[in-house]
């Protein structure tokens, strides 16, 4: 196992009664704040009324930045930059998923540079450690954006998405409350819990990096409440239970509690990221069809323990077998997990996406190079497992 | 479930290789440090010797207080706090196990009081909001207080040994090198393996509070860890695998990612702690003769679903049994765990203690109420179960 460095100072308000909070967060900051939002769900569930209320009698000035993307684009960060800007703005807050809170640390990050344009931060791979306070108000449970030091911002005009990172953009503070969720679309609750689950497994033994047992066993563990959580969600969207085991586990898949000295193998998110840029797909759908599809073309004898264990942990797949057989099983019980239970549609096909740029987005997502984990892969196995998702 | 907030900023590293950390955390305090150790055995290892080198080139004045007891007492922590006060100390540096840790953060707390007295705050329940900074360089896999918001003052003068809390004592910075608890002998591997095991059990479905799926999860998984890797520690006492699982789920046992909501029970401490007030015995061996007793007098057919699901799931108990006779197949792998694979000796009368003061512990141990949890216990029952433990 490798040395590590944990550290994670955001400060988590979890539960129905917490919003509260919000008044005396907000004021160890200053008096002015950005709020920034997405198309106005917060508008129709209420909560955009209790940050505005909370807001005002708190004596603070707010601003607002509405209409954030799903895949949150360097555009829409930049405007949020220019009004931090322009009205010395002292916090930024983010009302919605990860891709609010993604464009929210955007925009803190791109307030403090001179150009005001955080795509010469992303472009430049600057590893960010000066930005405005980001307070996080999580209604979506999938990306971790909430606890984590990322966030992923798409270039439309050049197809990239790409993720910005440092330490600094943790989010100060996060609110997560169930039932911020329960508006959620069975579609959006199924992607969300994709996404989780593959935070996860990108850092699981399949990253093919130096573990430990006590990692393993709580990684396993949030990703079986996630196999068992989700479905419940997607057929009572107002079950608190189900809502708060997924929320909970979307902070712990990335707030690196499950981190430990591995490395983010990250196959399936650096394939996924070029679905995104290049077809503007929802993230965890293009994961669920990308995951099975990779481990079929890693598995041999030397991955099949890994996948294998997977399955004897996480899907029940029974003990005992060929390890290769056993492997099969696994990616068998995730595929019907993604397809079946979760209701995705199941091949790139489905989604309108042939061929045409499967060499152009295999080549950017080994980025010059390759894509390290259990096993390591060049553009042109990119380019076959992406075939394999028609 | 209930709501909760989670907001642990302390900055861990973690390794074989991280000491030199101790450089640059220390210099954002000041120049005055106060290094705070027991009996001597990290000048056997050689961590003294890496310590005060470090502390010296970096330009740091280094005062020290050695001798700190296994329970640390109120007088001890009253010196170093008085270094403090005469010496303005900008930083105390804790290296050792945890008693050596609470020690430290008494003095950082008491540093801040008039008169110089930690047990004006222990006594009087204050909880600390302002106190020295604290970096902990733990030895010892054990109580968790490299991470956690508490110290525990032992006041032999008064046969008290009592919890000082507050969010200001979690360390700011700790050093986890699993290697410093290699020369630890068995008995103490040991004991602070099933201090660790119980402080997951006092926050487990045991507590009978509201708990949820992905919380249950992860308690068990760090508790398999500790049932795993104890006896292999104890066999091979260099191993790093077994060291480096039982350090990290020291820490994560108390570090709050196991609370989410739920309230600590604590019935196994709060009985443990009068044990160790009055006899000074060591807090994992009370904790191990105490909790099979407890369960066996709580075990009934309300409590036997939350003790035999912790029997499958963490001791490989059969399923489909009778709850009842799950729960006692339960106790009984608990009891093997505690007093044949750790060895610990399994009764009272085996450390020397006879019925004397059961009374008054058992009343000082309700403090003047009940111990709430799973089962309400009252003086009577504590007495019971005290006397189950001869």
């Amino acid at each position: 196992m490798n040395d590590f460095i944990f550290h994670n100072p955001d400060k988590v308000y979890f539960g129905r009664n917490q919003l509260e909070h919000l008044s005396e967060e907000l004021l160890q900051f200053g008096k002015k704040a950005l709020l920034v939002y997405g198309g106005g769900s917060i508008k129709k569930n209420g909560l955009y009324d209790s940050i505005t209320s909370i807001v005002k009698n708190s004596g603070i000035e707010l601003f607002e930045l509405s209409g954030v993307e799903p895949n949150p684009r360097h555009s829409t960060v930049n405007k949020g930059a220019a009004i931090c800007k322009k009205e010395n703005i002292d916090v930024v807050i983010a009302a919605g998923g990860g891709s609010t809170i993604d464009c929210a640390k955007g925009i803190a990050a791109a307030a403090y540079t001179e150009n005001g344009d955080v795509w010469s931060l992303v472009s430049g791979g600057v590893w960010v450690t000066k930005v405005l306070p980001v307070i996080a108000i999580l209604t979506n449970a999938a990306t971790g954006s909430e606890m984590d030091a990322w966030a992923v911002i798409s270039n439309m005009d050049t197809n990239e998405k790409i993720g910005l990172g440092g330490n600094a953009l943790i989010p100060k503070v996060a609110f997560e409350n169930p039932e911020y969720s329960y508006t959620l679309p069975s579609y959006q609750t199924a992607c969300g819990a994709f996404d989780i689950f593959n935070h996860i497994l990108d850092n699981y033994y399949l990253a093919g990096e130096a573990t430990f047992d006590l990692l393993l066993e709580m990684q396993e563990a949030v990703m079986r409440t996630v196999v068992k959580w989700t479905p419940v969600a997607i057929k009572e969207p107002e079950n608190y239970e189900a809502r708060a085991n997924l929320m909970w586990a979307s902070s712990m898949a990335l707030n690196t509690v499950l981190d430990g000295g591995t490395v983010h193998g990250c196959a399936c998110h650096a394939m996924e990221h070029e679905l995104s840029a290049y077809y503007d797909i929802t993230h965890g759908h293009g994961l669920a069809i990308v995951t099975p599809r990779w481990l079929t073309y890693i598995l041999d004898e030397t991955t099949a323990p890994a996948i294998y264990r997977l399955g004897i942990k996480v899907f029940g797949v029974e003990e005992g077998l060929n390890e290769v057989d056993g492997a099969k099983k696994t990616i068998g019980a995730l595929s019907d997990f993604c397809f079946d239970t979760l209701g995705l549609l199941p091949t790139l096909t489905d989604l309108n996406i042939d061929e045409t740029h499967f060499k152009s987005m295999a080549e950017h997502a080994c980025a010059g190079g390759s894509i390290t984990g259990l096993r390591e892969l060049l553009p042109s196995d990119i380019e076959k497992i992406y075939k394999m998702c028609l």
